[in-house]
C-alpha cells in the first residue's frame, strides 16, 4: 500500500514469460497497457544511458529509430508506387497494341524512342502497332476494329483472371481496398497477416493487373494498404516497434498518410486524411512524422517520375481563372448531387456486398470477376472516354482546353467564334453514357475479390457529369466559366458523399491545383455533399464496410446519443449467473483451471473474497493459462491442489500442503472501473479516448460486473435496431 | 441499482439550482461532466423534436447554430483584423509625416489620391509632407533630419504611452500576446473577463497603438486573442455555447485558427496551428468548423483589402526558382542557428520576465514601456531597416529583386555583370546591425504590459540574418541562389526554435509561397531547429510563460517519464490526517457544514460508512454549500440537526426529528477512480485524455485518497527540481 513495496512487484519488465502480454489473432489490444509498456521501456533506456557510452548511443539511436523508420517507409512506398504506376501504364497500353522496338515500352515511351513523332501527334508512330495492324496488317475497317475490340477484351480478361487467381491462391487479404480493415487495425484490432509480406507482394502485383484490366477501380485505397504493409514489415527491424502494438499503430497511421501522399502527390492532404479518416490514436508526434514520411514518399515518387512530367501529382492542373460569387449556386448543386450519389452508392454497394456474402454468388469469386471484367471491357471499348484509363480521363477533363489540345472536348475552341462543334456534342453524349456506365459498374466492382480503390471511379463519375452540365453554359462562347473547375468541384462533392471526408478532401484538391482561390467552391460543395449524404445515413463507405464485416470498431466521430446507464449494458445481465471471479487467495490451481475452462471470457477480475467482492485486480485468460501451464512444467511441486495466490505476501500454508503458485506478477493491479450509475455516453467516451478493451463495473465499492468493447457495440447495434450478433470477434 | 430508478435521480436537467454545476473563477472545469451535460441537452432536444414542428425547427436551428456562430466569428475577426491593419498602417506612416489632403490618409493612399505620382516613385508626392517639411519648410539638411527624428520619437512615445495607459486603466488582461493564457483556458481553466468585451475593445485599440509605436512586437498573438474574444462574446448569443464550458472551448479552438488565418492569410496553417499549438480538446467536428471559420475570416479580410493588393497574405511571395540538393546543408545550418536563437531567446526572455515579476521593475510598467519605446525609436530611426515597419521589412527581404525595385538590397542587380554595389554593402551592414538590435530589444519587449506578438519580430530577426549570409554566395554574380528563399527558411527556423511549432509552421510558410517546391527546405530547417532547441530545454516560449505564471496546465505533448505510482502522489500523504469524507447517511447539516468550513477542498467523496470506506459518489464543495444554503432558506424545517442523506431512499427517521435534507441530486454518482497501484504515467494519461480535475484513489475497493490536476503538476514540478508551489490556482 505504501510506495516502494508494490512498485517492485508490478514491474512489467521482471522476467515476463514468453507469450504473457501478447494478443491472439482477432482480438483487441489494450492501448493503455501497451503505451505504459513503451514508457517503461523508454524509462529503462533513459536510466541506463546515464551509465555508459554504449547505452547512451543506444538511447540516441532509439530516439532516432522512429525517424529512420519513417524515412524507410517513405522511400519504400514511394518506390513501390512508382513501380506500380509504370507497370500499370505499360499493361494498360498493351491492351491496345504493342511496341515493335521492344514489348516492354509503353505507347508514349515507344514513340518517344522512335524519334519520329512530331509535336502534333506524338502518340502516333509506326513503331507502335495496334493488335489489328500486327495481326491483319491494317488499322482501318470494321475487321480491324473487331480485332482490336476482341484483343482488348482478351487482355482485360487475362489480367483480371490473373489478379483474382493470385489473390485467392497466395494472399486472400490482398483483395478489396483495405481501408476498412486498416481503420479497424488502427483502432486496436489484430488481424495477423493482413499487413504481411505476402499481402504486400500479391497486392502490388494484382493491383497493377486489376488497374490494367480496365475494371472500374482506383489504386488509392490499395496504395494505402501497400504503404501500411511496408510500414508493418519495416517495423520488424526495430524492437521498439516490433514488440509494441500501440507504437506500431503510430507508424501505420503515418503509413496511411504516405499512401494517400503517393496516390495523389498531396502530402499535407495525406496527413489530414490519416488524421481525419483512418487513424484512431494520432498524437502530435505522429502528425509531424507522418508529414515527414509523406514528403519523402512524394519526392521518391517524383524522382522515379512515372508520369514523365516531373510533377508530383497524378493529374496536375493549373488554371487560375477567378470564379464568381454567383457560381456558388451551381457548386452547391454539385454538392447536393454528390451527396445524393454518395448515399445511393453506399446503399447499393452494401446491398450488393451483402448479397455476395449471403447468397451463392459469393462462392464463385473468379467467375464474378471475369464476368464483370468482360462486361466492363465490352461496354467500355466503344466509348472512347471509358476506354481510356481513369487517370487519363481525369486529366483530360480537368484541364482547360488549349489550342494545341486534340481532345474532342475542346472541339468548340478550334474556331474563333467558338460555336459548339459537332465533335463536342458527340463527346458530351459519350461522357453522359460513360457517367451512367461507370456509376453502375463501380457499385458492383467495389468489394470484389481483387484490389480495388474507390477514389478514382468516384471522381470519374463526377467529372463526366460536370462536363455534361457545363455544356449549357459555355456554348454561347467566351470564357464564361472554367469547365475544369467544375469537374474538380464535382469530383470533390462526389468523393465527399461517398467517404464523408471533409478537410482532407479539400486540402488534397487544393494541393492538386496549388491555388487558394478554389478552396471556397470546393468547401461549399464538400460541405453540402456531406450534409446531404448524412441526411440519408451517417456512415461513409468505409464504416459501412466495417459494419458489414462485423469488425469491433468503435467509431470515434459518432456521439453516443442514448440515455442508458452502464448497468444496463454490462454483463452479467439481471437473469444471468453471477460474474466469474477469482479470489486473491484460497483458490487452488485445479479450481482456477476449471473456472477458466467452463467459461469463454478473455479475463477474470480478482477480488478480496467472494463475500466482500472488493476488487483487487484483473487477470487475462491468456496470461493465466500460459502461467499455470508454465508453472506446472517448470516449477517444483505445483499440482492441482496448489493454492493460487494473488496477494503481495504469500499466506502461511500447512507444512504438508503443496507450495502456492504466486501469480501477482501477471495481475493488472490497476484495472479500470466505472460505477454502475455512470451514463453510457461517459463510459463510451472513456473506452474511445483511452482505447480500453474492458472495464469493470462497481456499485458502492463492490464489484458488480464487466463491460467490454463488444458489449458496447452490441448495445449500440441494438439501439439502432440492428442485429447485435452482427458484431463478431472480441 | 437497477436500470430505471437511479436514472431519474441523476438527471442533471431536473430543476438544477442556480449556481450548481457552474465554476468559480481561476478553477478548472470538468470536461467529462460538461460534455455529458451537452449530450443530455442534445438528447432532450432530439426527443422533443419528434413531438412538434416548432421543436423540430428548434432542433434544426440548434444543429446549425454552430455553423452560424463560426460564420459570425469569421466575419467579425476578419473585419477587425482588416481595421487593425488599416489603422496601424496609417499611424505608422504618421510617425514620418502627414497628408495635406487629409490627415486620415496614409502615405501610399495620399500619393495615390494626389494623382501626380508616377510609377517610378509612387511613394513620393508633394501632398505627403514629412514633419520637417511641415515645420521647417525643407526636407534637406541635418536640422530637418533631427526634426524628423524627434517627431518619430515623439509619436512612438505617445502611442506607447496611450497603449500602456489604456491597458492599465480598462483591461489589464489585454496585455501580452495572450497565447499562453488561451492555451490554459482551452485546457479547461477559467479566467473570467480574459475574453470579455472590454479586453476585446482595449486590445484592438492598443494593438494598433503598440504596433504603430515601432516597438519590436508583432500582431499575430494578439490577433489570436482578439479572435478568441470575438468568439467568446458571440457565444453569448447561443444558449448551447453560453452555458457549456466545453462547447465554448470548441469554438475558442476554432477562433485560434481564425486568428492565425487572418494574421498570415493562411487558413489551413491556422487550423493546424490551433490543432498543434493551442488546442487541448480538438474533435474532428471542430477541425472542419475551424477550417470554415478560418476561410470566412480570410476572405472577409481580403474583401477589406488592407494591403491594397487583393492578396490574402501579409507578405505574398512568388518565386519558383528550383533549389538544389546541395543547398540542404545551409538550410540545416539555418535550422541550427534558429534552434540556438530560439533556446537563447526563451531563456533570456523568461529571465527578464522573472526579474520583472520579482524586482521593483514590475512596479513601473508605464515607465518601462516608455523607456523601451524611446530606446527602440532612438536606435531604430537611423537604420532604414529598423525604421520601417516589420511587415514592410519582411516583404522587402522576402522578395527577389526585380529591375523596378528601388531597394538598396537590390543594388547589385542594377548593372549587367552584377558586382555587388556599394549600396549593397551598406545595406548588409545595416541589416546586420538591425538583426542584433531586433534580437536584443525583442527579448525585453515580449511580455511588457502592452499587446505584443512574437511572430514577426522572430521572423524579422532571421530575415536579416539570412540576407547577411547570402552575400558570400551571390556576389560572384548570377542567379546562384534565391535570397528570398533563404530569408523564408531562416524565418521558419527561427520561429520554430522559439515556438517549437512544426507542421503548422511549414504549412503556414507553404501557404505564403503557394509552392510545394519549398516544403523540403522548410521542413529540414524546422526539424533541425526544433531538435537543436529541444536539446536545450523542451518547452517553447508559450509553455515557458504558462509555467512562469503558474497556470495549471497539463502539457498534452510531454510524456510523464517518472516511474512513480499514484499512491505516491495522492493526498492525504502518509503523515497527513485522513481524507475528509462524507457518509451517505448519518451526518447532520451542522456536521457537514463544520467539515466543509474546516477544510479548503473543492470536493468531498461520499462513502457508505466511515468503517467500510466504500465509495458512493463525489460532491463538489460549491454545490454542497449552495444547496445547503438554499435548503435552509427555502425548505421547511431544515436546521443544523437535520440529517443529510445521499441514499436513494430516505431512511426512516424518528417522528420528532427534523426532516432530512436529501442531496443525492447534487452528488456525482460516477466519480472516476484509479487504484493506488496505477502507475502515474497511466493516471496522467487519464487526466489528459479525459480532462479530469480530480480522481479518487482506491485500494482493494476501499477509498484511500484523492488526486487532483494540481497534485500532478506539483509532483511533476518536484521531479523536475522546480518549486512545487509555483503551481497556483486549482
Amino acid at each position: 500500500m505504501n510506495g516502494n513495496g508494490p512498485s517492485k512487484l508490478v514491474d512489467p519488465l521482471e522476467d515476463p514469460l514468453p507469450g504473457v502480454g501478447t494478443y491472439e489473432d482477432f482480438n483487441t489490444i489494450d492501448w493503455v497497457r501497451e503505451k505504459s509498456k513503451d514508457r517503461d521501456r523508454h524509462r529503462e533506456i533513459t536510466n541506463k544511458s546515464r551509465q555508459s557510452t554504449v547505452a547512451l548511443l543506444h538511447s540516441v539511436s532509439d530516439a532516432f529509430s522512429g525517424w529512420l523508420l519513417m524515412l524507410l517507409v517513405g522511400l519504400m512506398s514511394g518506390a513501390l508506387a512508382g513501380g506500380i504506376d509504370i507497370a500499370a501504364h505499360w499493361l494498360t497500353d498493351m491492351k491496345g497494341g504493342v511496341c515493335l522496338i521492344g514489348f516492354w515500352f509503353n505507347h508514349e515511351h515507344c514513340c518517344w524512342k522512335s524519334n519520329e513523332a512530331t509535336f502534333q501527334d506524338r502518340d502516333r508512330c509506326p513503331q507502335w502497332q495496334s493488335w489489328a495492324e500486327l495481326i491483319t496488317g491494317t488499322s482501318e475497317g470494321a475487321f480491324a476494329y473487331i480485332v482490336n475490340y476482341l484483343m482488348y477484351i482478351f487482355w482485360a480478361l487475362l489480367f483480371s483472371f490473373l489478379a483474382v487467381t493470385l489473390v485467392r491462391a497466395f494472399a486472400p487479404y490482398a483483395c478489396g481496398s483495405g481501408i476498412p480493415e486498416i481503420k479497424t487495425i488502427l483502432s486496436g484490432f489484430i488481424i495477423r497477416g493482413y499487413l504481411g509480406k505476402w499481402t504486400l507482394i500479391i497486392k502490388t502485383i494484382t493491383l497493377v493487373l486489376a488497374v490494367s484490366s480496365g475494371l472500374s477501380l482506383g489504386k488509392e485505397g490499395p496504395l494505402v494498404h501497400v504503404a501500411c504493409c511496408c510500414a508493418n514489415i519495416l517495423c520488424h527491424l526495430f524492437t521498439k516497434y516490433r514488440k509494441n502494438e500501440a507504437k506500431r499503430r503510430e507508424v501505420l497511421s503515418a503509413a496511411a498518410a504516405v499512401g494517400v501522399s503517393v496516390a495523389f502527390g498531396a502530402p499535407i492532404g495525406g496527413v489530414l486524411f490519416s488524421l481525419e479518416e483512418v487513424s484512431y490514436y494520432f498524437p502530435l508526434k505522429t502528425l509531424w512524422r507522418s508529414f515527414f514520411a509523406a514528403l519523402v514518399a512524394a519526392f521518391t515518387l517524383r524522382s522515379i517520375n512515372p508520369f514523365g512530367n516531373s510533377r508530383l501529382v497524378l493529374f496536375y492542373v493549373e488554371f487560375h481563372a477567378p470564379w464568381h460569387l454567383v457560381e456558388l449556386a451551381p457548386f452547391v448543386l454539385l454538392g447536393i448531387f454528390g451527396g445524393l450519389w454518395g448515399a445511393l452508392f453506399i446503399r447499393a454497394n452494401i446491398a450488393w456486398c451483402r448479397r455476395r456474402k449471403t447468397t451463392r454468388l459469393g462462392h464463385y469469386p473468379v467467375i464474378e470477376v471475369l464476368v464483370v471484367a468482360a462486361l466492363t471491357a465490352l461496354l467500355a471499348y466503344p466509348n472512347s472516354y471509358t476506354r481510356m484509363s481513369g487517370a487519363e480521363l481525369i486529366s483530360e477533363l480537368f484541364n482547360d482546353c488549349s489550342l494545341l489540345d486534340s481532345s474532342q472536348l475542346c472541339g468548340y475552341k478550334q474556331v474563333t467564334d467558338r460555336p459548339a462543334g459537332a465533335g463536342l456534342y458527340t463527346a458530351l453524349w459519350q461522357l453522359a453514357l460513360a457517367l451512367v456506365f461507370k456509376m453502375m459498374i463501380t457499385v458492383i466492382t467495389f468489394g470484389m475479390k481483387v484490389p480495388s480503390g474507390l477514389f478514382i471511379p468516384s471522381m470519374l463519375a463526377y467529372y463526366n457529369h460536370d462536363s455534361f452540365i457545363f455544356k449549357g453554359w459555355c456554348s454561347p462562347g467566351a470564357d464564361c466559366i472554367t469547365p475544369g473547375l467544375y469537374a474538380m468541384v464535382g469530383a470533390a462533392a462526389c468523393l465527399g458523399g461517398v467517404t464523408r471526408m471533409t478537410v482532407s478532401l479539400v486540402v488534397i484538391m487544393f494541393e492538386l491545383t496549388g491555388g487558394l482561390e478554389y478552396i471556397v467552391p470546393l468547401m461549399a460543395a464538400t460541405m453540402t455533399s456531406k450534409w446531404v449524404a448524412d441526411a440519408f445515413g451517417r456512415e461513409g463507405i468505409y464504416e459501412a464496410h466495417i459494419r458489414l464485416n462485423g469488425y469491433p470498431f468503435l467509431e470515434p466521430k459518432e456521439e453516443f446519443e442514448h440515455s442508458s446507464l452502464t448497468v444496463d449494458v454490462m454483463r452479467p445481465k439481471r437473469s444471468d449467473p453471477a460474474l466469474a471471479v477469482l479470489t486473491q487467495e484460497g483458490m487452488t490451481v485445479g479450481q482456477v483451471e476449471a473456472l477458466v475452462e467452463s467459461t469463454h471470457y478473455s479475463g477474470f477480475p480478482v477480488v478480496v473474497s467472494q463475500e466482500s467482492q472488493r476488487l483487487v485486480g484483473f487477470v487475462l485468460r491468456r496470461d493465466l493459462l500460459i502461467s499455470i501451464d508454465n508453472a506446472r512444467k517448470r516449477q517444483e511441486g505445483v499440482v492441482s491442489a496448489s493454492q493460487v495466490v494473488f496477494t503481495e505476501h504469500a499466506p502461511s500454508v500447512a507444512a504438508d500442503a503443496p507450495p502456492p503458485l504466486r501469480l501477482r506478477g501477471i495481475m493488472d493491479l490497476s484495472p479500470f472501473t466505472v460505477t454502475d450509475h455512470t451514463p453510457m455516453d461517459i463510459t463510451v467516451d472513456i473506452f474511445r479516448k483511452l482505447g480500453l478493451r474492458q472495464c469493470l463495473v462497481t456499485h458502492n465499492g463492490r464489484l458488480l460486473g464487466i463491460i467490454t468493447k463488444k458489449d458496447i457495440l452490441k448495445h449500440m447495434a441494438q439501439i439502432a435496431n440492428r442485429d447485435p450478433d452482427s458484431i463478431l470477434f472480441n
